[in-house]
């Protein structure tokens, strides 16, 4: 930390203090725009942070405290950087997990400023591994990205509708994506017409990458083959049948990223001595609340909150954050099996990845590396689908805390409590 | 910074180094959990990281610089604190916000991971800008939370509904609100029946503060007074009907936190010049993708990105993250009003605060202050209003450019340029 | 039906066969529009039927053979009448039903064309009826009719919600919708903002008649009001958030027509002798099937068949069979409460009248006369609401059956030997 | 008719009076039930009617008074006959329809009693014919069930979705289904997982039949295949992700039954002399109302009223009518093609047959022979097929007609001259 507060001095010294006040005024004048400012990044964000404390007259000393490396944060995460902003990091655990990649005991980082959170991870991860772990498994592993092309008429949706069912031409898309990634592969395309459109569900196995950028990428080469061999028009590279970070049935049906499900099976005496209630108590708050209430609600999620828990994960690691809306549509469910209460949670769309995009920034790594899956499995992909495993295993050890701790009317006191 | 380091140090020297590592070792060995640890919270979070360290061969000195007080953060936002991840922030406009509460031009923070982001907000502020701003209202705010109580059968629903609708037991209800609380005010309960349970939806005017803490605790205080009452049993103090941090159509349809419209008219002229496409285009995309798109998602969300948007200001500002789920479902409507595009984000569920949890993390806190929102307004509730207009503006400003990009077919090159 | 044999050929004799060729002819030439034959309805009616024969070939006598009044379907029901569709009709029960209105046993007529039908809702009424019958609760009762309007901006629509929310104004709308109709009766506006519209939701009490046309004339009255007041445009008399015929959250959560609750508990000793499994067996199939199943099938309906039981009682007593949309929104819930399994049905949008539409064909009241429901109740209202009890009452019995069966592996057995 | 009713005076009168006199008191009595009449069916039908009118003091002389086969409805379509019910029914058209299997002008009866949807979908019928018709097409055609299976953990419900996911084992499953029908074909198995559960659902090809038992026999042995070979239990062979008479999002995505769209494109001056607005006032009529009230109200259907020309269409024809629920789904969209208005609609799950269930009454089978879809077509499935384009197009032609009417805000005129 010391090191970089001198490198900043020593680079803000290098322009003279004036040359920056300079470049400060012009931003203030209107001659100059944030982004155009050309120097190194961290030079850049002091001056676009001091030109911001300027105009508006906040003080921004706590955005400029950071270590994480501007330039590579300018060139992938971000524009018109002025600093960073600093989300606490709490760990829950240890979680057993028992998954095809995940195997073993994992901490979990989770970066929020609701408290009570951290606590209520932790405590679902104690009976969970007193229990003797989740078990875990990723159904279906696919990205998608679905563009929207304009027909002439139902003659000619059914034209590009048979094209693209054609063996040899799904073979000529195939080899298309291959021109624009080596990692991503095309493995469906899925049409769907309404009114004078065809959506074209591409879906792609992206590896360790989220691989957003990797489909919009190869699908703007798809694009340009359908438009060749068919003469439509691309109306959008997205047509929001893909979809991304709005809550949707497809998503909840067909999944999108990791289709995952953990479940584990509780015996009624860590029940009662660690979630101080009983399986029963357990069910009926589970049906009545995350099934029932859901239903009337006319909601997509039927968990208790999935969200929190996948949100401050996402944060911790740097994933994209946006992406906590597909996650949400969790499904929680719990029953009697005998003496034990076997929880489930299965999340049909969970986006995540371990490398590229915010998972390249200091700390974001060093959470991901917490869990052991910093940047690229081997296999290709095992990364990914590891992590993967854990966060539905930790939204289970949530769903399995709150639920219990509603049974026992523990709620509003925790919140008392911890919370603000 | 420099201060900070230091005072770590002499924290931890003050323990002599034998003992935090005897504390590491305790936990190591399972003898002690991470939430045990009795020091003060920068002692403690540095034991516990130290520990995460050894217990996973981790390197977190990342985590490790942060400048935010651990003492706070332990006790409001977070347990078993181990650091700080840090977001890059960057900002977006000025863009021109014309609302009841917000009225000026205002810089956005918006802290991501996801490149391109910020560049998108800020194309779309400067033509929103350019062609005189948003115009923004609040229609309806409201935080609200249900209980669900078990009945013995439809006799004893009809009467809990029937005495939940006498304006004296309402009045009885408001009392005992205030009790817990001095701020939050009970606007309204609307009772629902399902099977064998009613679920009372209590709405709840909460100033400033998001005030999920605040009514839940009124809300336990509330179903004390029912219980007593009407003698019927309560199964949990939320009932999903509230409904938190899952997509549903209640709050898309009624209203959670902030129901905010922002507007803009954009005259052609512009959108040609800044944004490289027509109003036809625009309007094209936005049927073909946003509407008939989502209809065949069967989407809650009919927008380009607005969760993105919004996941980006609510890390900058100490926002529950999990509530990105609520705002994902906005709807986007552009039209054509003769030679000027008409644009508007009608988000019915914005829940934000400017007081309590995640706000007051410094860093947040700053970013709050860069908008003038940071703490209570004056009069109680007017901070997180303007904020909130503030918020569905950006979001407008975000939408103008996707769809823009994406009627240009400039997305996947601006990712390809600015992205991963 | 020997007297109306004699009456049509007595009118078409009293025509003169020839005149009758002559019209048929003129229409065959297209020069005569089937709906521009000016003579009494049965006359027309045998013409038309003449003519469509001649056009398309068809022999069609059976539809010839009505004995329904032609005269006062085509004024009411019907346009280019050509005879009339035979539905066979079955009762089932006795169902004891215990409800505010309906007290008492039934039988229930039900008219469909799918075999075993009538014999599952028999089966339920059975056991139903054995276990001491249903407990049933209306706890809503409003029908809805929505115009959109369209606005200037944000401001005109908050002028426009601030108008509707003014009591004084409310009164001025419900003395304009008594100018309409002397039965409905306003109770309640709610408004909902979307881009640069706004919706009025009004809720009227229609009495005994389901009430469509009543809320359409009265809310085109209103309309009027509206703008004339506010100076805005109206764009439809409906704005799609009735919501009418199509399924929507919406009703489900708020309701329209009649929401209901219908229960009842029946011992195990009746499920196992009765519907031959158990009250266990009924609740897992409940929980996997209506549960787990709808939810990802992103239903809004969480039930077995409600629809085929609505529909079937509909298309007897000349309800509205588009609203079987609305009713299959049902909810279902199984539990078990020591030896004995509560069941219970939720439907929050049953669309039923006793007078008016459909209800005053011959066949169709007779059906409802089976019920004691005919016409017009006393007080008002008491005779749709009695309907509706039965109703609900009798999806029960239909739930209960199917479920039953699954849970025996009986369906395909009993479609085997019933059905096709 | 003459020939019926004294047909059924001679059967009653074959029993002798007395006879028939004495099992109604049994009925009475309670000592023999409604189905345990061992006579004819027209006996035994007169002689339920007469209890039920001895048991409620009915008059069913209407009910009576039928021409279908009481023998073939009691063994197929009904249980408990008591007699018919009689819907009145219209004709609307000529519509030119131009599809794969329908292609020229055709006559379509609709059974209703709710006044001026004949005559609505008539206009709509004569602008479109005067256009030039509709262009329809067919993009699926599979009827599905899905039963559901327990299984033990996440590692079994793996091995199931992969045994499925093997072709040989698929091939397998065609072998099964053929087993079970000569008609039907396996086209596909869709596994889907939710917590310990898999969900199989069997996509068919059906031909001419709505197929509801075909599937579900040949389900029935597909079931005892997949609990032989993988040792799971079967919970229900339907798990409601089939979904059948549920509104649900798994059917607007993927499509049930037929998935159909049909178009038109019409001349503003037909729209001005026959609908007498615009196409400018039809789009915005459209925009406002079907998409942006639709989406407010969570709705899954984005139509006008879809659902009444699809019940009338229903009941005249036999068809299922609880299957107006997913045809209520139907997606309206209209837009400017230069001075033309293009207006679509898509249906993705149509369910239609002309074979088997209420298609074999007579009345009903009459209504088919007006659209020469009466039976199986030749070759196989070309019936049901043509019978689906005439019906997404009769649907387009109510769809058009009532948007012009609201956008000329003539349909509370409408209903006032035509309704009740």
């Amino acid at each position: 930390m010391f090191i970089l507060t001198q490198k900043i001095s020593q680079i803000v010294g290098g322009l003279f203090i004036s040359d920056a006040d300079l470049i400060v005024d012009k931003i203030l004048k209107k001659s100059l725009e944030l982004h155009q400012i050309e120097l190194s990044a961290p030079e850049a964000v002091e001056i676009r942070r001091k030109a911001v404390e300027k105009m508006t007259g906040a003080t921004l000393d706590g955005l400029r405290a950071y270590v994480i490396d501007a330039e590579s944060s300018s060139r992938r995460n971000i524009e018109n950087m002025i600093g960073a902003v600093q989300v606490p990091v709490g760990v829950a655990g240890p979680l057993k997990v028992s998954g095809e990649y995940a195997d073993g005991e994992f901490l979990v980082p989770l970066a929020t400023t609701e408290g009570a959170l951290v606590a209520s991870v932790n405590r679902g991860c104690k009976a969970i591994t007193a229990a003797g772990g989740t078990s875990v498994r990723i159904f279906n592993d696919e990205m998608t990205r679905a563009p929207v092309f304009a027909v002439e008429d139902v003659r000619e949706a059914q034209n590009v509708v048979a094209w693209v069912k054609q063996p040899e031409n799904f073979v000529k898309l195939q080899r298309a994506t291959k021109e624009t990634t080596t990692h991503g592969e095309l493995l469906r395309v899925d049409p769907y017409v309404v009114a004078d459109n065809v959506f074209l569900r591409f879906a792609f196995d992206t590896k360790d990458a989220l691989g957003m950028n990797m489909v919009t990428i190869a699908t703007d080469r798809l694009a340009d083959v359908i438009v060749e061999e068919l003469n439509i028009r691309l109306v959008a590279l997205s047509g929001n049948l893909c979809i991304d970070k709005k809550p949707a049935a497809i998503n909840l049906i067909e999944g999108r990223g990791k289709n995952v499900v953990a479940e584990t099976s509780i015996p009624r005496s860590i029940i009662e001595q660690e979630l101080k209630t009983t399986p029963e108590g357990m069910c009926d708050v589970h049906y009545r609340k995350n099934v029932l209430g859901s239903i009337k609600a006319a909601s997509l999620g039927f968990n208790a909150h999935a969200a929190n828990v996948v949100a401050a994960i996402f944060i911790a690691t740097g994933q994209d954050a946006a992406h906590v809306v597909e996650a949400s549509t969790a499904i929680t469910s719990l029953s009697l099996r005998g003496e034990e209460l076997y929880a489930s949670v299965s999340i049909p769309s969970l986006l995540v990845g371990t490398v590229g995009g915010g998972t390249t920034v200091k700390t974001q790594k060093e959470c991901l590396s917490i869990m052991g899956v910093a940047g690229g499995g081997e296999p290709p992909g095992a990364h990914a689908r590891k992590f993967a495993e854990i966060v539905c295993s930790a939204v289970l050890a949530g769903e399995i805390n709150l639920i219990a701790a509603l049974a026992a009317r523990h709620l509003a006191r925790a919140h008392a409590a911890l919370g603000r």
